[in-house]
Protein backbone atom coordinates (compact mmCIF):
# COMPACT_ATOMS: atom_id res chain seq x y z
CA UNK A 1 0.00 0.00 0.00
CA UNK A 2 1.31 3.35 -0.98
CA UNK A 3 1.00 6.29 1.20
CA UNK A 4 2.34 9.08 -0.51
CA UNK A 5 1.03 12.61 -0.36
CA UNK A 6 0.56 15.13 -2.48
CA UNK A 7 0.98 18.53 -2.67
CA UNK A 8 -1.88 20.94 -3.39
CA UNK A 9 -0.56 24.29 -2.40
CA UNK A 10 2.79 25.75 -0.71
CA UNK A 11 3.22 29.39 1.46
CA UNK A 12 6.16 30.31 2.34
CA UNK A 13 6.05 32.00 6.42
CA UNK A 14 9.55 32.96 6.82
CA UNK A 15 12.12 33.49 5.15
CA UNK A 16 15.64 33.05 7.07
CA UNK A 17 19.06 33.13 6.70
CA UNK A 18 19.87 29.33 7.94
CA UNK A 19 16.10 28.02 6.47
CA UNK A 20 12.68 28.81 5.52
CA UNK A 21 9.79 27.53 6.27
CA UNK A 22 6.88 26.94 4.34
CA UNK A 23 3.44 25.61 5.32
CA UNK A 24 1.52 23.25 2.56
CA UNK A 25 -1.79 21.97 1.83
CA UNK A 26 -1.39 18.28 1.29
CA UNK A 27 -4.19 14.89 -0.04
CA UNK A 28 -3.26 12.47 2.28
CA UNK A 29 -3.89 8.41 1.37
CA UNK A 30 -7.36 8.61 2.30
CA UNK A 31 -8.06 11.71 0.29
CA UNK A 32 -8.33 14.16 2.86
CA UNK A 33 -6.44 16.90 3.43
CA UNK A 34 -3.88 18.28 6.09
CA UNK A 35 -1.14 20.55 6.07
CA UNK A 36 2.63 19.93 6.50
CA UNK A 37 4.63 22.60 8.41
CA UNK A 38 7.82 22.59 6.68
CA UNK A 39 11.70 23.38 7.33
CA UNK A 40 13.49 24.08 4.12
CA UNK A 41 17.56 23.71 4.36
CA UNK A 42 20.02 23.33 2.44
CA UNK A 43 21.54 20.50 3.71
CA UNK A 44 24.80 20.19 6.32
CA UNK A 45 28.20 18.53 6.34
CA UNK A 46 30.16 16.96 9.10
CA UNK A 47 33.58 15.40 9.14
CA UNK A 48 34.80 12.73 12.08
CA UNK A 49 38.36 13.63 11.73
CA UNK A 50 40.90 11.10 13.44
CA UNK A 51 44.12 12.52 13.89
CA UNK A 52 46.44 9.65 14.90
CA UNK A 53 44.06 8.02 16.61
CA UNK A 54 42.58 10.83 18.52
CA UNK A 55 39.33 12.84 17.38
CA UNK A 56 38.53 16.41 17.07
CA UNK A 57 35.61 17.85 18.90
CA UNK A 58 34.44 21.58 18.34
CA UNK A 59 33.38 22.54 21.90
CA UNK A 60 30.86 25.68 20.89
CA UNK A 61 27.75 27.52 22.25
CA UNK A 62 24.84 26.67 21.07
CA UNK A 63 22.08 29.41 21.44
CA UNK A 64 19.60 26.97 21.15
CA UNK A 65 20.17 24.89 24.02
CA UNK A 66 21.70 27.44 26.03
CA UNK A 67 24.87 25.37 26.74
CA UNK A 68 28.27 24.37 25.03
CA UNK A 69 28.26 21.16 22.92
CA UNK A 70 30.70 18.74 21.95
CA UNK A 71 30.47 18.23 17.83
CA UNK A 72 32.28 16.87 15.10
CA UNK A 73 33.08 19.95 12.80
CA UNK A 74 30.46 20.99 10.91
CA UNK A 75 28.41 23.79 8.62
CA UNK A 76 25.78 24.50 6.32
CA UNK A 77 25.91 23.43 2.65
CA UNK A 78 26.44 26.75 0.33
CA UNK A 79 23.81 26.92 -2.28
CA UNK A 80 24.59 24.31 -4.98
CA UNK A 81 27.67 23.46 -2.97
CA UNK A 82 28.79 19.94 -2.72
CA UNK A 83 28.93 18.18 0.35
CA UNK A 84 32.44 16.74 0.54
CA UNK A 85 33.52 19.98 -0.67
CA UNK A 86 31.69 21.84 2.37
CA UNK A 87 33.05 19.34 4.66
CA UNK A 88 36.62 19.46 3.68
CA UNK A 89 36.11 23.85 3.99
CA UNK A 90 34.30 23.52 7.47
CA UNK A 91 37.39 21.23 8.46
CA UNK A 92 39.57 23.62 7.70
CA UNK A 93 38.11 27.06 8.92
CA UNK A 94 37.24 25.53 12.22
CA UNK A 95 39.95 23.08 13.66
CA UNK A 96 42.93 24.42 10.74
CA UNK A 97 43.13 21.04 9.39
CA UNK A 98 43.45 21.11 5.38
CA UNK A 99 43.04 17.48 3.98
CA UNK A 100 42.20 16.01 0.27
CA UNK A 101 41.15 12.69 0.50
CA UNK A 102 37.93 12.49 2.48
CA UNK A 103 35.78 9.31 2.87
CA UNK A 104 31.69 9.26 3.42
CA UNK A 105 30.58 7.49 6.36
CA UNK A 106 26.78 8.39 6.01
CA UNK A 107 24.25 10.24 5.12
CA UNK A 108 21.13 11.28 7.78
CA UNK A 109 17.30 12.25 8.15
CA UNK A 110 18.03 14.57 11.63
CA UNK A 111 14.42 14.73 12.45
CA UNK A 112 12.16 13.86 9.47
CA UNK A 113 8.82 15.21 11.09
CA UNK A 114 9.35 18.76 10.09
CA UNK A 115 12.69 19.34 8.42
CA UNK A 116 14.00 18.34 5.42
CA UNK A 117 18.31 18.80 6.24
CA UNK A 118 20.28 15.93 4.84
CA UNK A 119 23.37 15.85 7.12
CA UNK A 120 26.13 14.78 5.44
CA UNK A 121 29.25 13.07 7.46
CA UNK A 122 31.89 12.39 6.24
CA UNK A 123 35.68 10.66 7.66
CA UNK A 124 39.47 12.43 7.33
CA UNK A 125 42.37 10.61 8.65
CA UNK A 126 45.21 12.96 7.18
CA UNK A 127 45.29 16.65 6.75
CA UNK A 128 48.04 19.75 7.45
CA UNK A 129 47.83 22.15 9.67
CA UNK A 130 47.43 25.79 7.80
CA UNK A 131 45.46 27.68 10.77
CA UNK A 132 41.78 28.23 11.89
CA UNK A 133 39.81 30.70 10.21
CA UNK A 134 36.31 31.18 11.70
CA UNK A 135 33.27 32.81 9.96
CA UNK A 136 32.54 35.95 11.44
CA UNK A 137 30.25 35.32 14.90
CA UNK A 138 31.72 32.17 15.39
CA UNK A 139 33.25 31.05 18.76
CA UNK A 140 34.36 27.92 19.13
CA UNK A 141 37.38 25.87 20.68
CA UNK A 142 38.74 22.34 19.04
CA UNK A 143 39.96 19.56 21.31
CA UNK A 144 41.14 16.21 20.72
CA UNK A 145 40.10 12.79 22.45
CA UNK A 146 40.95 9.24 22.11
CA UNK A 147 38.51 6.49 20.79
CA UNK A 148 37.80 5.55 24.20
CA UNK A 149 37.14 8.89 25.75
CA UNK A 150 34.53 9.84 23.07
CA UNK A 151 33.01 6.52 23.52
CA UNK A 152 32.80 7.15 27.14
CA UNK A 153 31.40 11.06 26.48
CA UNK A 154 28.41 9.50 24.48
CA UNK A 155 27.83 6.71 27.32
CA UNK A 156 27.29 9.28 29.67
CA UNK A 157 25.26 12.23 27.67
CA UNK A 158 28.42 14.21 27.70
CA UNK A 159 28.10 14.16 23.90
CA UNK A 160 24.48 14.74 22.68
CA UNK A 161 24.37 15.94 19.13
CA UNK A 162 23.31 13.38 16.36
CA UNK A 163 25.96 13.67 13.57
CA UNK A 164 27.97 13.29 16.22
CA UNK A 165 27.02 10.37 17.62
CA UNK A 166 26.33 8.72 14.27
CA UNK A 167 29.97 9.22 12.64
CA UNK A 168 31.69 8.00 15.90
CA UNK A 169 29.61 4.77 15.73
CA UNK A 170 29.81 4.63 11.96
CA UNK A 171 33.64 4.96 12.20
CA UNK A 172 33.43 2.27 14.74
CA UNK A 173 31.54 -0.38 12.82
CA UNK A 174 33.99 0.60 9.31
CA UNK A 175 37.29 0.64 11.41
CA UNK A 176 37.14 -1.45 14.67
CA UNK A 177 35.45 -4.62 13.81
CA UNK B 1 37.04 31.22 28.10
CA UNK B 2 32.98 31.81 28.27
CA UNK B 3 31.13 31.35 24.90
CA UNK B 4 27.82 32.59 25.93
CA UNK B 5 25.20 34.43 23.72
CA UNK B 6 23.10 36.79 25.48
CA UNK B 7 19.22 37.14 23.99
CA UNK B 8 18.44 40.73 23.59
CA UNK B 9 15.43 40.51 22.06
CA UNK B 10 12.88 37.59 20.30
CA UNK B 11 10.08 38.17 18.22
CA UNK B 12 7.59 35.04 16.95
CA UNK B 13 7.81 34.73 13.04
CA UNK B 14 6.31 31.45 13.40
CA UNK B 15 3.54 29.61 15.27
CA UNK B 16 2.73 26.47 13.69
CA UNK B 17 1.81 22.96 15.19
CA UNK B 18 4.66 20.93 15.20
CA UNK B 19 7.17 24.15 16.28
CA UNK B 20 7.25 27.72 16.32
CA UNK B 21 9.62 29.57 14.71
CA UNK B 22 11.65 32.99 16.89
CA UNK B 23 14.28 35.02 15.62
CA UNK B 24 16.24 36.07 18.32
CA UNK B 25 18.81 39.31 18.54
CA UNK B 26 21.33 38.07 20.66
CA UNK B 27 24.74 39.27 22.23
CA UNK B 28 27.87 37.57 20.72
CA UNK B 29 30.93 36.87 23.54
CA UNK B 30 32.78 39.68 21.59
CA UNK B 31 29.97 42.23 22.65
CA UNK B 32 28.75 42.38 18.95
CA UNK B 33 25.02 42.18 17.91
CA UNK B 34 23.53 38.98 15.50
CA UNK B 35 20.58 37.13 14.93
CA UNK B 36 19.70 33.20 15.47
CA UNK B 37 16.35 31.80 14.05
CA UNK B 38 15.20 29.32 15.89
CA UNK B 39 12.72 25.88 15.51
CA UNK B 40 10.78 25.95 19.26
CA UNK B 41 9.50 22.19 19.61
CA UNK B 42 8.19 20.61 22.20
CA UNK B 43 10.62 17.50 22.11
CA UNK B 44 10.75 14.00 20.94
CA UNK B 45 10.52 10.46 22.50
CA UNK B 46 10.95 7.11 20.79
CA UNK B 47 11.13 3.49 21.38
CA UNK B 48 13.26 0.50 20.44
CA UNK B 49 11.10 -2.30 21.25
CA UNK B 50 12.64 -5.44 20.93
CA UNK B 51 10.25 -8.32 20.73
CA UNK B 52 12.17 -11.73 21.24
CA UNK B 53 15.09 -10.35 19.04
CA UNK B 54 13.29 -8.55 16.28
CA UNK B 55 13.07 -5.04 16.38
CA UNK B 56 10.22 -2.89 15.11
CA UNK B 57 10.54 -0.29 12.36
CA UNK B 58 7.40 1.69 11.03
CA UNK B 59 7.20 2.46 7.06
CA UNK B 60 5.82 5.76 6.86
CA UNK B 61 5.78 8.82 4.40
CA UNK B 62 7.92 11.64 4.88
CA UNK B 63 6.34 14.65 2.88
CA UNK B 64 9.57 16.31 3.72
CA UNK B 65 11.62 14.15 1.90
CA UNK B 66 8.89 12.59 -0.61
CA UNK B 67 9.85 9.40 0.41
CA UNK B 68 8.83 6.56 2.65
CA UNK B 69 11.47 5.57 6.00
CA UNK B 70 12.10 3.01 8.29
CA UNK B 71 12.02 4.58 11.63
CA UNK B 72 11.37 3.38 15.26
CA UNK B 73 8.17 4.90 17.01
CA UNK B 74 8.05 8.26 17.79
CA UNK B 75 5.87 10.79 18.41
CA UNK B 76 6.19 14.72 19.43
CA UNK B 77 5.73 15.40 23.53
CA UNK B 78 1.67 16.98 24.43
CA UNK B 79 2.88 20.05 26.25
CA UNK B 80 4.00 19.17 29.82
CA UNK B 81 4.22 15.43 28.79
CA UNK B 82 7.00 13.58 30.73
CA UNK B 83 8.88 11.78 27.77
CA UNK B 84 8.25 8.00 29.14
CA UNK B 85 4.75 8.42 29.11
CA UNK B 86 4.76 9.99 25.54
CA UNK B 87 7.02 7.08 24.69
CA UNK B 88 4.79 4.53 26.25
CA UNK B 89 1.81 6.04 24.07
CA UNK B 90 3.30 6.29 20.67
CA UNK B 91 4.80 2.45 20.78
CA UNK B 92 0.91 1.60 21.24
CA UNK B 93 -0.94 3.95 19.09
CA UNK B 94 1.34 2.92 16.38
CA UNK B 95 2.28 -1.13 16.86
CA UNK B 96 -0.45 -1.93 18.86
CA UNK B 97 2.02 -3.21 21.43
CA UNK B 98 1.15 -2.19 25.41
CA UNK B 99 4.29 -2.11 27.68
CA UNK B 100 4.72 -0.78 31.62
CA UNK B 101 8.62 -1.00 31.86
CA UNK B 102 10.72 1.40 29.74
CA UNK B 103 14.56 1.94 29.76
CA UNK B 104 16.28 4.92 28.99
CA UNK B 105 18.64 4.58 25.89
CA UNK B 106 19.87 8.13 25.28
CA UNK B 107 18.80 11.55 24.81
CA UNK B 108 19.88 13.37 21.62
CA UNK B 109 19.69 16.64 19.91
CA UNK B 110 18.69 16.45 16.10
CA UNK B 111 20.66 19.21 14.93
CA UNK B 112 21.33 22.22 17.17
CA UNK B 113 21.84 24.84 14.93
CA UNK B 114 18.79 25.90 14.62
CA UNK B 115 16.30 23.66 16.83
CA UNK B 116 15.59 22.86 20.55
CA UNK B 117 14.63 19.52 20.28
CA UNK B 118 15.34 17.11 22.22
CA UNK B 119 14.77 13.31 21.48
CA UNK B 120 14.26 10.94 23.91
CA UNK B 121 15.26 7.39 23.24
CA UNK B 122 13.91 4.60 25.36
CA UNK B 123 14.06 0.66 24.85
CA UNK B 124 11.47 -1.89 26.06
CA UNK B 125 11.06 -5.26 25.51
CA UNK B 126 8.23 -6.66 27.07
CA UNK B 127 5.03 -5.76 26.02
CA UNK B 128 1.32 -7.08 25.06
CA UNK B 129 -1.06 -6.81 22.08
CA UNK B 130 -3.54 -4.98 22.06
CA UNK B 131 -4.61 -3.57 18.59
CA UNK B 132 -2.41 -0.24 16.78
CA UNK B 133 -4.50 3.06 17.40
CA UNK B 134 -2.85 6.19 14.68
CA UNK B 135 -3.66 9.63 14.74
CA UNK B 136 -6.12 10.89 12.53
CA UNK B 137 -4.28 11.68 9.67
CA UNK B 138 -1.43 8.98 10.55
CA UNK B 139 -0.63 5.92 7.90
CA UNK B 140 2.36 3.71 8.63
CA UNK B 141 2.98 0.09 8.54
CA UNK B 142 4.86 -1.97 11.08
CA UNK B 143 8.09 -4.47 10.41
CA UNK B 144 9.76 -6.14 12.40
CA UNK B 145 13.52 -7.02 11.44
CA UNK B 146 16.46 -9.00 12.96
CA UNK B 147 19.51 -7.01 14.72
CA UNK B 148 21.42 -8.24 11.87
CA UNK B 149 19.13 -6.94 9.17
CA UNK B 150 18.36 -3.51 11.02
CA UNK B 151 22.66 -3.37 10.83
CA UNK B 152 22.55 -3.91 7.72
CA UNK B 153 19.92 -1.33 6.67
CA UNK B 154 21.47 1.45 8.87
CA UNK B 155 25.17 0.14 6.68
CA UNK B 156 23.41 0.34 3.33
CA UNK B 157 21.57 3.71 3.81
CA UNK B 158 17.90 1.86 3.84
CA UNK B 159 17.45 3.56 7.53
CA UNK B 160 18.52 7.08 7.91
CA UNK B 161 16.90 8.46 10.65
CA UNK B 162 18.88 9.66 13.09
CA UNK B 163 17.11 8.66 16.46
CA UNK B 164 16.73 5.38 14.66
CA UNK B 165 20.72 5.07 14.11
CA UNK B 166 21.12 6.01 17.32
CA UNK B 167 18.85 4.23 19.43
CA UNK B 168 20.13 0.81 17.41
CA UNK B 169 23.82 1.53 18.36
CA UNK B 170 22.50 2.35 21.89
CA UNK B 171 21.01 -0.99 22.06
CA UNK B 172 24.00 -2.68 21.00
CA UNK B 173 26.29 -0.93 23.34
CA UNK B 174 24.11 -1.93 25.83
CA UNK B 175 23.29 -5.45 25.71
CA UNK B 176 25.62 -6.98 23.12
CA UNK B 177 29.05 -5.85 24.58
Amino acid sequence: MSFTEKKLSSSRVFDGRIFKVERDEVELPDGSHSFRECVRHSGGAAVLFNRDGKIALVRQFRYLYGEELYEIPAGKLNEGERADVSALRELEEETGFRAKKIIPLAEIYPTPGYTDEIIHIFYVDEAQFCGQNLDEGEFLNVEFFSVGEVGAMIDDGRIKDAKTIIGFYRFKEKFFR
